[in-house]
C-alpha cells in the first residue's frame, strides 16, 4: 500500500527535479560556446552533457594525458596524483575488500586525517544540508543537492525517487552511490574532474568551458589557453618541461599545473570547504612567485589590506554572488573579480582576459586595442564600477596598459641588443662550448628553456639575464600595474628591476665588444709581418690553439719559439722571467 | 510655544559645546609648534585653525600642486585622483542633478560598492553612536561626534542647536550639511584632506603638523619632510619623477606618494573603517618593498609575530590609547610606535625620526648623536619602555645605530670606488655611450634617477648596484634593525646583501682597470717604433676607430697595412687566415 | 588539633603526587637516549634529573657560554639579554629592594606592558586553571600545574601540602615561590631555560634531549647539532661570527641563535601564550628568509592555505595532541609535523632530521640512504601517513630527496669551476688584492665567512655567486620540497636561481679565462725578441708593473721607451696621440 503513490505526490516528487532539468543551465553560467563546441543545447539532458564533456575531457587528441613530447618522458611515482587518468593504478599492496561503511571504519585509524577532514564536510552532511530553511542564506547549499541529485538521475546513478545518504570515500574512490564491496587492488580510483563532475556538473562544464572562450583571434595563445582547463597540456608540452632529465624538478611545475586533471588544487581535500576555495589563499600556492606574484600584488594592495584586516568579518559561507550585498564584503578578492563575468560567477575564470599575464608573448600587446580585447575591457569595465566611477576605471585601466607598454618596450630594446651578440657569435662561450639542449629543445638566444636547463655556456649570464627580464620583471610590472600595487610596478618590482636588467645587459654588450675588439687586434697582430718577418714560421701550436680563445691567435706558439731563439742567442736563463 | 526655551535647556544644549571648544586643542596632540607657525592659538575657535591650515595647506609656495618641476609633465587621467585640488574636473558625461536622498537611491545601481561600504561606516551610523553611553568603551566616538559638531559649528556649517543626521555622500562630495541639488558636472568635488578636515579638524591639525615638528637641525632634508604631510612635493619634486617620459610607471610612485593630498591611504574609502586603518596592513601597501620594508620587517618581529597569533583577540575598536589598556593588546602595532609621542597618539607619525629610513642621506649618521637626535632618542625611551627595562631599551637602539653606521661604512667604501671609476673616465662606455637623462636632472655617477631611467650605458651595472647597496640594502638594514627582525639585518637583507654588493663592485673595478690597462697597452703597441720602423704610417682607418675602442688604438689598421706588404713579397694568398 | 591529619588526607594529599611521579616521565616524551646520558632513570626524582639537565646546562665544556672563540669578542650591552647566565648583571641604576607584591604596584607605572602580557598568562590564574573540571578540554593545564608543583616539591621549594599560588615577577626574576624582600642591583636575574626548567621540568628535559639524539653517523654535523638546544654555541663557535668586526651586525645572528639561553624565542614574554607558541608565527621571526626559508614554504602551500583560510576556526587552546582530534585542526602547522615523533609531540624538534635543510654539507647527501636517515624517514611516514597514504608519502618523499639531489650535482658543479679558478690563481684580484680574513678563519675559496666579511677582491663576485646557490638557492630548493611548496623548488626559488647562478659563473669563468690568455698574450709579446732585438732592455718600471696587471707584462715601460726613442728620431710631437 505504501507502494500506491498519488499523482500528486508523483508532481511533488518529479516536479522540482523537471523543473531543475530546465534551469539547471540558468543556475551555471555555461557559455554558449562550450554548448556549440559539444552539439549540446540547453535543454539536453544533463547525461548528455556530462558524456560530451567527459569524452572531450579524457581525449589526448583534445589535451587529455602525456601529449605531444609524452615520448621523452617518463613518470616518476608523483606523477600518479597529478594526472590520475593517465597514471594512477590502485594500490597493488592494501589487499582488503571493503563496502561502504569499512572505509571510515578502517581509515579512522589508517589515515585519521582524511575522515577528520570529511567528517567536516559538506559530503558527510547532506542531511543538515537538506534541512536548511528557505530564508537560510546557506539555502543554496540545498539547491545545489538537489541539482547534484538531479544529475545523478540523469545519469541513472541514482534512483527517480532516492535520495543521497552521504558521500562518501566510496562514492569518488569506486563509483557514486554503490553498493558493492571494492577491493583496493582493482577498484580504487584517483578522482580526476570527471569524476568530481559527475555530481559537479554545473561546475565541471564552467571549468572546461574554458577550452571554449578563450579563443585568441590571432592564435597569440594555443586554442583554450592559457587556462586551468589546459594547465596540464600547456606543462607537458612546454618542450623543456619534457626534455629536462631532472624529473623532479620538472614536477614542481605539474605541482601546479594539474588543474585540467584535478578539482583539489583549489578545494583542498578531504573537507572541500568553500570557505577555503573563496579565499585568496586557495589561488596563493600557485598564483604567486618569480612571475604570476598575482598573489602578492593583490595582498598588499588595498583591496588586500581590506581584505586582511576586515574580512573576519565577512560571512564566507555565502556564494560570491552574495558575499558583497549579504555578506558584509567591502573589497574584492581574486574570485570576486576573476571568476565574475557580466554579474555572473562561475568556475571559467578567463573570460575577460586580455593581458594573460605575459606581455611579451608576440602578438598579445600588438592587439590589446583590438575589437577582442576592447570587449574583455568593457567586461572589466563592468566590473570595477561595481565599487569605482567608470572614468576612474577607465583612467585606471588605460594607466594600467599603458605601464605595461612601457615595459615591454624597455625590454625589446634589451632583448633586441644580447640577440645580436648572438648573431655577431660574440656571446661569451658561443663558439666554444653551448651544448645543445635536450630534445625536443633547439637552441636559440634567450630562451624559455635557459631558465631550467644549464650546461657550459649555455645559457650566457646576459641571455639568462634578458630572459628574466621579460618572464619575470616585465610580468611583474604588469601583474603589479593589473592588481593596484603602486609600490611594485615601478620600484620594488617591474621597472627598477627591469632598469636593473638594462644596465647590465648594456654594460656587458660593451664589454663583451671591447673584449672581442682587443682579441681582434691580437690576432692581428700575431699575424702581422712584424714577426713574419723576423721568423716567418707557422707553429702547429699556434695553429691548434686558434679555436681555444675564440679567434684569437696564441701568439704564445711563435713568441716563445722567438723568445726561445732569443735564449738561445743571448745565453740568458729562462727563469728570468717567470 | 516650543520655541521657548529656559537657561536651564539653553545650559544643557550649549555648555557641552562650550567645554568642547575649550578642550579641543586638549583632546588633540596638535603641537606648539603648529599654532605658532600659523599664528593661531589654542583657544582661537575651529574656524580660525581651519582656515589657517588650509592656507597653507592649498599655497603653492608651501607645496601644493605640481611643484618646481610642473612645467616638464602633464598629469594622466589616473592623475586626477592623486591630486584632485589640481587636477580633478566634475565629470563631463554624468547629467544628472541630485539632491541628497537620491544619491543613494541610484548609486546603489550604479556603483553598489560605494553604498554598501558607506553603510557599514560611522558616516551612516551617527544616531548609534550619539546613543553610546558613557561607560562604553566606544563612547570615545561620541565626543568625537560632538567634536566635529562644534567644529562644523564654529565654520557656520551647522546651526547652533542643529545636530548632523548623516554624512552621506553629498557632505563630502559637495558640500558638508549641504541641502542643495547638485548638478554633477559642476558641483562634483574628490574630498582632499581639507575636505575631512572640515569636520575632522583635529586629525588635519596634526598630520599637517608635520611640516612644523620636522625641521632637521642642518637641513639634511628638506622643510617638513619626509613626512606624509608633504609626500606628493617630495613626490613630483623629484627630478627623475617630472623627467622620466613613462608617465604611467611615474605614477606608481604617486600611488602611495598621495597622501599629502587625500586621507584615504590610511582609511579606505567609503567605510573609513577605524579597525583597518589601526591595523599594520593599512600602512602595509606603501611601507613595504625594495627599501623601506617596514611592514615585512615588523611582521616577522616577535611584535608582529604575537600581532599575527594573538591580534584577532584584541579589540580594536578601541582608541590607539586604550588599546593596550582595555583592549588586550599586547605587542605593538605600527600605530602603537609611530603614532605615539610622548604618551600621546596623533596623525603626526614623523616626530621621533631620527634616521628617516635612510642612512645615507648626507648628514644624517653625523647627526646621529647630536642633540636634535637624542631628544628624538628619549622619546623612543618613552615608547619602549612602557613593555621594556631602560636598560635593554637603551641597549637595544644603541645596536640599532651602530649596526645602521657599520653597514654606511661598508657603502661608502664601495660608493667611493665607484664614483673613482667616473672620475677616471673608466665606466663601461662612459666615453662611447652614456646619453644624458631628461631635465632636470644632470648626469652624475650613482644618482638615484638612474633607478628609473636608463639608455645605453647610463647608468652602469656597476653604478646600478652601488646605488642600490645605499638605497636599498643598507636601508633595509637600518628598517630590519629598527623593526627587532634579526635575520634580517644579517642575513637576508642587509648586511649579506651590502657584501654581495661589494664583492661585485671590487670585482668589476678590478677587471674593469685590468682591461684598461690591456687597452693601454695595445695603443702603446700600436705607437710603437717597432711598427713606425717599419712602416711609418698612420692610416686613416686607424685614426677613425680610436673612438670606438674607448681609447684603444684600433691595430687593425697598421697591422693590415704591415700584414699587406708581407703578402705582397710573399705571394701567399690573403684567404688563408681568414 | 587541626595539625592532626587522618590518614586518610594524607593518602589524599600524597597519592596524586606519588603517582605523579611515577608517570612524570610518561607524560613527557624524554627520549631515553637522554636519560643515559644524564645517569637518570624514569624512576629518580625530579630534582635529579634537573640537577643533571642543569649541570650539564651550564657547563662551558658542554657548549655553555662564550666558546671555544670566546677570547677572539667581546659582548655588547644588548649580549646580556641573549645569554643571561653569562652576561647578565643586576641594574646598577635602580635601588629599590622589593617584596613579592611590589613588583607589580611599582611596574604597573614603570613598564605596564610587562604586567598586563602577565596578567593574561597562565601564570597569574592558577587559581582558574586549578578549578578546570575534569571533561574540560583544558584539564590538561590543571594536570601540568600537579607536575610542576610535584617538580617543585621534589626540589624543595614547594611544601608538601602547599600550593602554588601565583607565578609572578619575583619568581622567575628572583626565585620561585620565594619570600625575600628582593634588592634590584643583587637579586634580579634574567631568566635562563634553567630556571624556566626548574617548572617546567619536562620541558627542558625535552629540549635538552636535542643534544642526546641529534647524533651523526659520520659526525656530518657535531653532536647535537643542528638543534635548538646549541644554538648558541653554533653561533658563537661559527669563526666569522667570533671574528667579524662588525659586532652589532653579528648580534644579528644571535638574535635568533639564543634558544639555548632561553626559552621566550617561542614563547613570547610575559603571556606565554600557549596559543602564539603552537601557530607558526612562532617559528617565523627565525624560520624565514634567504636561506631557511621554511615558514615562507609552509604558508603558501597548502597546508599553509588551509590554516591561514580555516586555521581561525580551529581550536589553539588545546594542546597538540588533541588539536586534530578535538581541535577542529584539518591540516598541520608547523609544530604539528616536527615536534610530533612517533605520535608523541615534545619540545626536543630534530628527531626525524634527515637533510638539516643544508644539503651541500659534506656527508649528508651521502647518507640520506643510509639507516640512520632510513629510519628517520619511517618515521616521516608515519607523521605524513596520519593524512596521506602511505604509497603518496613515499612518492612524495622520494621526490623531494631526488630534486635536492639534482640541485646538490647542478651546485657541485659550478663550485668546482669557482675552486679551479682560485688553484689556478685566477680569480680577479687573487693575487694583488685578497686580504686574509679575521681570526680565525682562513682564507679559502667559497667561503662561509665570505657571506659576512668582505675586504677588497675577498671574495670576489663569483665566489659570492658560489657561495650563495649552495647555502642559499640549494637550500631553498630543498626547503620549498620538504614544504610541499611546488611553485618555489623549481621557479621562484631554487632550480632557476641555481641555474642562474650557474650561468653567472660559467661566464664568468670563460671571461676570466679569456682574459687571462689576453694577458698571457701580452705579457709574451712584452717579452718577445721582436722588442729585445730592437731595444734589448729591461726597465725598471716596466718591472715595477708586474704584479699590478696580475702578471701581465707592463707594455707601457718598453714601449714608451721605443716611443720616445722614435720621437727623437721623427721629431713628432708627443700629443699627436693624445
Amino acid at each position: 500500500m505504501e507502494q500506491r503513490v498519488s499523482w500528486k505526490r508523483v508532481a511533488e516528487l518529479v516536479l522540482p527535479v523537471l523543473s531543475l532539468c530546465c534551469c539547471a543551465a540558468a543556475v551555471a553560467d555555461i557559455p554558449k560556446e562550450t554548448y556549440q563546441a559539444l552539439g549540446v543545447t540547453k535543454n539536453d539532458p544533463p547525461k548528455k552533457l556530462f558524456d560530451a564533456l567527459e569524452k572531450r575531457y579524457h581525449d589526448p587528441a583534445q589535451g587529455a594525458g602525456k601529449g605531444k613530447y609524452g615520448h621523452l618522458w617518463d613518470p616518476i611515482p608523483m606523477s600518479r596524483y597529478f594526472d590520475p587518468h593517465t597514471f594512477y593504478e590502485p594500490p597493488a599492496s592494501v589487499k582488503e575488500v571493503a563496502e561502504r561503511k569499512e572505509c571510515v571504519e578502517c581509515h579512522s585509524d589508517e589515515t585519521p586525517g582524511w575522515v577528520r577532514s570529511w567528517k567536516k564536510s559538506a559530503h558527510a552532511n547532506l542531511d543538515g544540508i537538506r534541512k536548511l530553511p528557505k530564508g537560510d542564506p546557506l539555502y543554496y547549499r540545498k539547491e545545489k543537492l538537489e541539482q547534484v541529485e538531479n544529475n545523478l538521475r540523469s545519469m541513472g546513478k541514482l534512483g527517480e525517487t532516492e535520495q543521497l545518504a552521504e558521500v562518501g570515500c566510496i562514492d569518488c574512490h569506486v563509483d557514486i552511490n554503490t553498493n558493492k564491496k571494492a577491493d583496493h587492488t582493482a577498484d580504487l580510483r584517483l578522482p580526476d574532474a570527471a569524476v568530481c563532475g559527475t555530481c559537479h556538473l554545473e561546475e565541471f562544464a564552467e571549468r572546461e568551458s574554458e577550452r571554449d572562450t578563450q579563443i585568441w583571434p590571432n592564435d597569440e595563445w594555443p586554442r583554450g589557453r592559457p587556462s586551468h582547463a589546459l594547465d596540464y597540456r600547456a606543462n607537458v608540452e612546454t618542450g623543456i618541461w619534457a626534455g629536462m632529465p631532472q624529473r623532479e624538478i620538472a614536477e614542481g611545475c605539474t605541482g601546479c599545473h594539474y588543474n585540467q586533471n584535478k578539482c583539489d588544487g583549489c578545494h583542498t581535500r578531504h573537507e572541500f570547504s568553500l570557505v577555503e576555495a573563496r579565499k585568496p589563499e586557495a589561488c596563493a600556492t600557485c598564483h604567486r612567485g618569480i612571475d604570476h606574484n598575482n598573489y602578492e600584488n593583490y595582498m598588499v594592495s588595498k583591496h588586500g589590506a581590506v581584505y586582511t584586516s576586515l574580512g573576519d568579518t565577512w560571512n564566507w559561507q555565502l556564494p560570491l554572488k552574495d558575499a558583497f550585498t549579504k555578506g558584509g564584503q567591502t573589497a574584492p578578492t581574486c574570485a570576486s573579480c576573476h571568476m565574475e563575468y557580466k554579474g555572473k560567477f562561475s568556475h571559467n575564470v578567463v573570460r575577460k582576459v586580455r593581458w594573460a599575464n605575459y606581455p611579451s608573448v608576440p602578438g598579445v600587446a600588438e592587439g590589446i586595442n583590438g575589437e577582442w580585447s576592447k570587449q574583455r575591457l568593457e567586461a572589466w569595465v563592468e566590473t570595477c564600477t561595481q565599487c569605482h566611477s567608470e572614468r576612474l576605471t577607465r583612467s585606471y585601466l588605460e594607466l594600467m596598459d599603458k605601464a605595461t607598454l612601457a615595459g615591454l618596450e624597455k625590454y625589446k630594446e634589451a632583448h633586441e641588443v644580447v640577440v645580436k651578440l648572438y648573431e655577431d657569435g660574440l656571446l661569451p662561450g658561443q663558439k666554444t662550448n653551448r651544448p645543445a639542449p635536450p630534445e625536443p629543445e633547439k637552441d636559440a638566444p634567450v630562451s624559455f628553456f635557459q631558465l631550467f636547463w644549464t650546461k657550459g655556456n649555455n645559457p650566457t649570464a646576459i641571455e639568462f639575464e634578458a630572459m628574466e627580464m621579460g618572464e619575470n620583471d616585465l610580468v611583474k610590472l604588469h601583474v603589479a600595474a593589473a592588481h593596484v600595487n603602486p609600490g611594485n610596478w615601478t620600484y620594488t618590482e617591474g621597472w627598477e628591476p627591469m632598469n636593473r636588467a638594462y644596465a647590465k645587459i648594456m654594460q656587458e654588450n660593451t664589454q663583451i665588444r671591447e673584449m672581442a675588439t682587443v682579441k681582434q687586434k691580437l690576432a692581428q697582430l700575431d699575424s702581422s709581418p712584424v714577426f713574419g718577418l723576423i721568423d716567418g714560421v707557422q707553429t702547429d701550436a699556434r695553429q691548434a690553439s686558434l679555436g681555444g680563445l675564440g679567434g684569437v691567435m696564441l701568439l704564445a706558439g711563435s713568441l716563445g719559439l722567438l723568445r726561445s731563439r732569443r735564449r738561445r742567442d743571448s745565453g740568458r736563463d729562462a727563469g728570468d722571467h717567470r
